[in-house]
């Protein structure tokens, strides 16, 4: 309050860092089975970890069980020991003992590997939160522990605002970048791209992206020479008159599919 | 799609585990100090962090620059050693030299040091996103990789959506979570307390949540005892005529505040 306005953006602390960590193929350890287990197994299940369970079978809840018995996860059918942490690279437990629990967070702490134990927040290198997930979009809700039941509420008011096929746009982008790729796959070519995409990302509001048929996606792909980027009118206006989908499945066959 | 269904949600696999990372107090050494490095510093001044950056002088970027004077972080005004590494607890690299940022990389994970390359994506335990921040409300946007500039689209997307008090109701949220403690501090109480947060948090829209004033909060924690949660309607008609703010300046001593 008392310094001086700038214009970089002002600290505003009490929060967190988050990130979107990477656990493809990696070990995660996941010591518990009961409802709080299950939530953190689908998470990592979703960022294709390879996840090792550990409790006794009474023990695990039905979702867990599934799957176990899916072998979805592998299940080790007994109560933590230490060695269950050799080779892990994350650690997430939600078991009903606080002193086992601490004795694992030690025993992570000593070998340096991530972990959570579920409530407890000291014990804890990072915190989950609410996730919407639309294929490769995800949106991560946090309250910093204010509110962990509003952070799902805002979760749910936020996917509702969202176009329903943001997801379908992500990927339509991210085909525009590998199409984009192969008209121009020098190295050297690459700040262009870039600066195009950019330019691109810019013009068209989120909920118009939204919009974009891979006929457009096609169209618009003809302004990168020019380094231009068209208005969304005017790619709008190059639309075929046939629907954009017939003309995509039969491209090449053109004669075939009109009237069709 | 073969699979019968279930119950239980599906696994879709494709995703990061996205967590709110705790740094708070820790020491985290960022090697660069041009406009990505600028971000990765507020990220983690955001996040009470203590940051080191190690860049020679001449290449701080203005924001960066201004950050050092002011004491925001520390500053080494040379390129990396090795010893930068001892004590970290995270490591950001946003250099413009391959070679030296593979060798950090391959440092950090020795030392099992978590670690992010900027612009290598093999050599990242986590990526970036991002990220709206409101208080002690934290949204984080990741497309996955496919699109970083539609990240902040959606960010930005969504932030339009939000009520504008946001980070305020869930101040307030927490504050009742407070003043319940205070009401109900045994801890043979946690159960009914927790059912009855969550009895809150279920009965409102979000965005209906946001209006609620302290009077609203206060007016709430009478139905505690019962266990009850009166309807949006019944808590409104709660509210004593006089604008509730003024209620609460002159608490105490309502006699000079009537007719104010």
């Amino acid at each position: 309050m008392a310094e001086a306005p700038t214009k970089f953006p002002e600290v505003q602390g009490g929060g967190s860092l988050i990130i979107a960590w990477q656990i493809k193929g990696k070990k995660v350890l996941v010591v518990g089975g009961g409802e709080v287990a299950a939530g953190r197994i689908l998470h990592c299940l979703n960022a294709d970890a390879n996840v090792t369970v550990v409790a006794p079978r009474a023990r695990l809840n039905p979702e867990v069980a599934y799957r176990v018995a899916q072998k979805q996860v592998t299940h080790v059918d007994r109560t933590f020991e230490p060695a269950d942490l050799d080779g892990a690279d994350m650690v997430l437990v939600a078991v009903d003992d606080p002193a086992a629990s601490t004795q694992i967070w030690k025993l992570c702490k000593e070998r340096r590997i991530p972990a959570n134990i579920a409530d407890v927040p000291p014990e804890c290198d990072f915190y989950f939160g609410s996730v919407h997930r639309d294929g490769p979009l995800q949106i991560m809700v946090s309250t910093n522990g204010k509110g962990p039941r509003l952070a799902s509420l805002i979760r749910k008011f936020i996917a509702k605002q969202l176009p329903s096929d943001a997801g379908r746009a992500i990927e339509r982008v991210g085909q525009l970048r590998v199409r984009l790729r192969q008209i121009a796959p020098r190295p050297e070519d690459g700040p262009k791209r870039m600066a195009w995409m950019t330019k691109v990302s810019d013009a068209y509001p989120f909920d118009e992206i939204c919009g974009l048929s891979d006929e457009d996606i096609g169209n618009l792909l003809r302004f990168y020479p020019a380094g231009k980027v068209p208005s969304l009118e005017e790619l709008k206006a190059m639309r075929s008159s046939p629907p954009a989908e017939k003309l995509d499945v039969f491209d090449g066959s053109f004669g075939f599919s009109v009237g069709a």
